[in-house]
């Protein structure tokens, strides 16, 4: 490939680590520099990763000065404080994709960076939810109107509910499983449960290990009251040792569903999709979505298709380096 | 609505009846009028659906003298010998949407279209495979890549073998199943594989009812040799009578599924795509796909995109009609 699409990173945490080793995998990509806020000195120093990439790390106040050698931005930070701060100062110099995934802020998160993405392209909100998740709800309920798409997550860890109970007093390590309650599944499937809310068709397990002395019932307690997160939910809650956390609980398995059930021919006929993701890691997948899209927001750019975008813009072809010729006969 | 999208149906068989249905339903449409080969009359007497839609029954031979009266025309024609003849005339007037489903022939009966389609656009294979299927087997390999996206079909009527049957000399009633092979489901969700093509993954189980007199010994092998259609399947042909076929092989139910299993973090993390489909009504859920598609042929061709598409290249929010605030703040 004679012109590679040269690849930046902002943030170098799982997700950032995921894009690093999901664009060097990608023939049409170079990964040029990882942009961090952190000392590069130290940073590289305790991860070889980093050194093994190719990448110039540097720091992400100098990312201005590495405008005409870098394609496509991606934003690797979180959603909760990185992303609002950094994506509309990076989406002014710099083509960027990101995971921004705190649904309800999305048209403000977007309408930040479309007034100054004058001359670049942004693909917010791509990853698995929002991002392929969003996709199929639009896909299912256009393609078969009447009802709504049922999302389900899990079974699996999530990162948010995770750390909310992480910051309690007294708990060392903790780990927030969200697991589909299987009623709701199979009444989504038979085209039911539309007044069902997010907390009928999920329970949350926490598995908890309280630092020495720790007030585990007060602990519990917390968890199970704490407002945004917890209370309303069927909540578990599990006290285990350290040695227990460690094997068991350390890694990062996410998944879940969506499914929608319609009829067609005067409410005659059933009919039923559903997409599901089983995901033995969860940043790392989103890292390879975010790699798909850049290759998007590069192609979207060089169309002078400018702006903040997302997932709903793109066309499918746009997502692969394979001309639309070859893609028709293969895949149509 | 100010200004609904006017419909035309060319064709009114299984498709063309679900179509009318569909796009009956649609809030942002109307169905203007049906086109035929047969009889207006006769088909009027004999199918009281026709009067009860409100539209006008016209000969297709007719269809250029509705050129400013009709936005979109659905072609509801089979793909072995209606669309290849009447795709290129039509979407020579009016833009066009189909569900031509001989996959090896796409690229030839694409070009027939292109090369006419000067001031129209018409979206080409729509439906669920080729269509929902072919945007998930992209979707899946270039967010997640390496290897290839698995397809099974079924266990469903197939429509496009029932017909290739139908048409046989001797047969009087068919129907074709296909049945994916349950190892070959397992194979793909482990990312294993690979090496299987559609023989591998499927059988194909006819139920025939002969002619009197009809040489059962030749229909058998006719079938089992039909090139694109059965050559190289694990293929059974039973044959029936009338009254077990009109009792147990009258109803059009199908399904799929397309799966990918793949590797993140440099073959560490295994991550399952899969979608999947159950219908009551396969020819109903290609009409009302084909509805959706046909929302974002009109909106196309009012931007100017002439020529022939493929679901590769229309982004998801031209499948509806709600607006593209209201989707992201609603769906993303």
């Amino acid at each position: 490939m004679a012109n590679k699409i040269r690849i930046g990173l902002v943030g170098y945490g799982n997700i950032g680590k995921g894009a690093a080793k999901a664009v060097t995998a990608a023939p049409d990509m170079e990964l040029k520099a990882i942009f961090t806020r952190r000392n590069p000195e130290s940073m590289v120093a305790a991860d070889s990763s980093i050194s093994d990439s190719g990448a110039l790390l540097l720091p992400l106040a100098d990312a201005g000065k590495m405008v005409n050698d870098i394609d496509v931005m991606m934003l690797c930070g979180g959603s909760a404080t990185d992303l609002p701060e950094q994506a509309p100062q990076i989406a002014s110099m710099f083509n960027t994709v990101d995971s921004f995934d705190t649904h309800a802020k999305i048209p403000e998160y977007m309408a930040s960076i479309d007034a100054v993405a004058k001359n670049t392209t942004a693909i917010i909100s791509t990853g698995w939810d929002p991002g392929l998740f969003s996709m199929m709800r639009i896909l299912f309920e256009s393609t078969l109107p009447g009802g709504a798409a049922h999302t389900f997550w899990g079974e699996g860890l999530s990162q948010g509910h995770t750390n909310a109970v992480r910051r309690i007093e007294g708990v060392k390590y903790a780990a927030q499983y969200t697991i589909p309650i299987e009623d709701a599944v199979r009444a989504a499937r038979r085209g039911e449960g539309a007044e069902l809310g997010a907390y009928d068709k999920h329970i949350r397990e926490c598995f908890v290990v309280a630092e020495p002395g720790a007030d585990t019932a007060k602990i519990e307690e917390t968890i199970k009251t704490m407002p945004n997160y917890f209370a309303g939910y069927k909540t578990i809650v599990n006290f285990i040792d350290d040695d227990e956390f460690l094997k068991n609980h350390t890694k990062m398995p996410h998944g879940g569903m969506v499914i929608h059930s319609g009829t067609t021919g005067e409410g005659l006929h059933k009919n039923t999709m559903e997409f599901s993701l089983k995901l033995d890691s969860n940043p790392e997948f989103t890292a390879s979505i975010m790699t798909s899209y850049a290759r998007a927001v590069f192609r979207m750019s060089q169309e002078g298709l400018f702006g903040a975008k997302t997932v709903y813009d793109v066309p499918l072809s746009y997502l692969t380096a394979e001309s639309r010729e070859g893609l028709i006969k293969r895949l149509l």
